[in-house]
């Protein structure tokens, strides 16, 4: 239980006119409680009244299992969890968890029809980072960073991505408690921007679009990507579209500060693509929020009119991808801060 | 791709007046489409609608990695996939899969208000198995069949939990892809119908709940409960119990024919255990589908109306238990003949 959390949310709750939020099993509420429970037809949920006591939903047949110092009313087979849930916050508006099924939600629904996404009306609980957070997102970026400072060593030509990959999940497993993803896209490869890896063999002059992250015990997240170029002859046009990709990068980070909507610094990294005529080589949002999800809100994608506040933690990513021929991108997460932002990870930007 | 449960899924949105299905990343879109696709914040699904072309509407930075005959719309970052499902739907009652997040369910409904759960309203789709399926239920039916044979050998007393489990675990991965889960229950543990195993050392004429169940490559599972008993001495008052709920199943077996209400299964076991003064200690559902998953449609469950089909599989399970002392279950898979059912599991039900 995080009774701070569990404060903060009901505060949240009755500041944003709502009667009640429901949290079902995944990160938000191992976030909100510290617990990790499975999600299955039988309902488990957080219910947090915006007046009155927060407590823990679970069937019966899972009751013995889950260690809290939370209530928790739980269910038999036959009777209506739902029910439950609606008499503990009462009528008016539900913010939801986002990890419920769809079984789960339309049976509420059934019962309280006026439901909200809850972290898009409660931001300040499930975007902005407490201090011990974003120390853990700042150790994090130390670790895939280290990862990072190795690769230039392993990019030799003749070897596979494959076993780039496999020295890689062995590095960034030394940093982390385990790898969350590795991509190595080589050459034409490069330009699908969620490849992993493959069995080609690296060329010279090939450049290489290496995107890693890992988990810390503690659930936070590393998620970091920089592009490469085996050793060989350099590529003009190449290095102009990478030149862009820099420039494209820094207007994006110079975007960021507390007021600003995500739409906005999605569009500062768009326009210097786009009037470099690389625009419909720029094909996915330019970050993600991060932290016990490797991605979660705020999206840095167009038309989301989030607001972005001191604290949120996000990547910030833009590409370029040429079909058949290369891709390219730079990604480093930042933290925002009361003027701009902090960038956590730290290696050269440079085409390494 | 598969043409013939495409068509199905087709003929029966037609049929339940449905303007369209939409089946977001699970189990139930690899049954209609032979896909996995991860589950994520940008909307991957499945657009069947009641007339005109099924399509598999995907993020564009996912499309590359999608091998399908089907005919995909990719949508990229700042473009909005919900629209792109109610365009190939079209206006009317949408039926949901089961496995969308709250985040797409809301999304959807914000341009779609009227949404089911696709799984309720086409059961012949989701609940109804063809022969194919039955085979392969069976199938996985004889190899924990096979497994419930070495039981008793495994039940020695100075034993622990574990170690049954582990051995177990062995037993099952050779008969089977992988394993499930495995629940070794013994003396009070077995109480808990939701135990797994501990480091209890099993003494003699302890009772022990054995549930385990496995995954084939196909994806069907297996899922079988004996109860045994340590060598040892015989405990009177278990035995009777033991003796009622061999009735219950029975009973609940005799139930099972196409027609019955999912509750009157229910009731079946329940009456019987009831009325022989255990009604308080079978304090979970009769028994639950199983498939491509082990926990699906149809549950059958006190208040449950769904009229069992000839072909539905499920599992009938019931159960006493008496908290700090002990538990017992039996529990068989059954698929749905025309005039009643076909029990796939075959080990004795009397106590092991």
């Amino acid at each position: 239980m995080n009774d701070f959390r569990l404060q903060k949310a009901q505060r949240l709750v009755a500041e944003a006119g709502l009667a009640g939020l429901i949290v079902g099993p995944g990160t938000e509420l191992f976030y909100l409680t510290g617990l990790h429970i499975d999600s299955h037809e039988r309902l488990s949920a957080l219910v947090v009244p915006a007046t009155g006591e927060a407590r823990l939903v679970v069937p019966a047949t899972d009751a013995a299992s889950v260690f809290t110092a939370l209530p928790i009313v739980s269910w038999r087979d036959g009777e209506d969890p739902y029910e439950l849930c609606a008499q503990i916050t009462g009528e008016g508006v539900i913010g939801l968890g986002t990890a419920l099924t769809t079984d789960h939600v339309l049976k509420l629904q059934a019962l309280a029809p006026r439901t909200v996404l809850a972290q898009d009306v409660l931001a300040e609980l499930f975007m902005v980072k407490e201090p011990g957070e974003v120390a853990q997102l700042r150790a994090a970026a130390e670790a895939i960073d280290r990862v990072h400072a190795r690769v230039p060593e392993l990019l030799a030509p003749g070897r596979t991505e494959q076993e780039v990959a496999a020295e890689l999940e062995r590095l960034i497993a030394a940093e982390h408690a385990s790898v969350d993803f590795v991509i190595v896209g080589s050459g034409p490869n490069g330009a699908n921007p969620h490849h992993d890896f493959s069995s080609r063999v690296l060329e010279p002059g090939d450049p290489v679009v290496v995107d890693i992250g890992g988990a810390f015990a503690s659930g936070y997240r590393s998620d970091c990507t920089r592009t490469y170029q085996v050793p060989g002859e350099r590529d003009d046009a190449f290095d102009a579209a990478y030149a862009v990709l820099q420039e494209a990068f820094d207007a994006a980070i110079a975007a960021v500060r507390p007021g600003v909507a995500a739409h906005e610094i999605d569009a500062a990294a768009r326009r210097v693509i786009t009037d470099a005529g690389y625009g419909e080589h720029f094909f996915h949002r330019t970050g993600h929020g991060i932290g016990l999800d490797t991605h979660e809100p705020p999206y840095i994608v167009g038309g989301n009119d989030q607001v972005i506040r001191e604290n949120m933690a996000f990547s910030v990513e833009p590409g370029i991808y040429v079909a058949g021929q290369w891709g390219m991108r730079i990604e480093d997460i930042v933290v925002v801060t009361a003027d701009g932002c902090e960038q956590l990870n730290r290696q050269p930007r440079t085409l390494g």
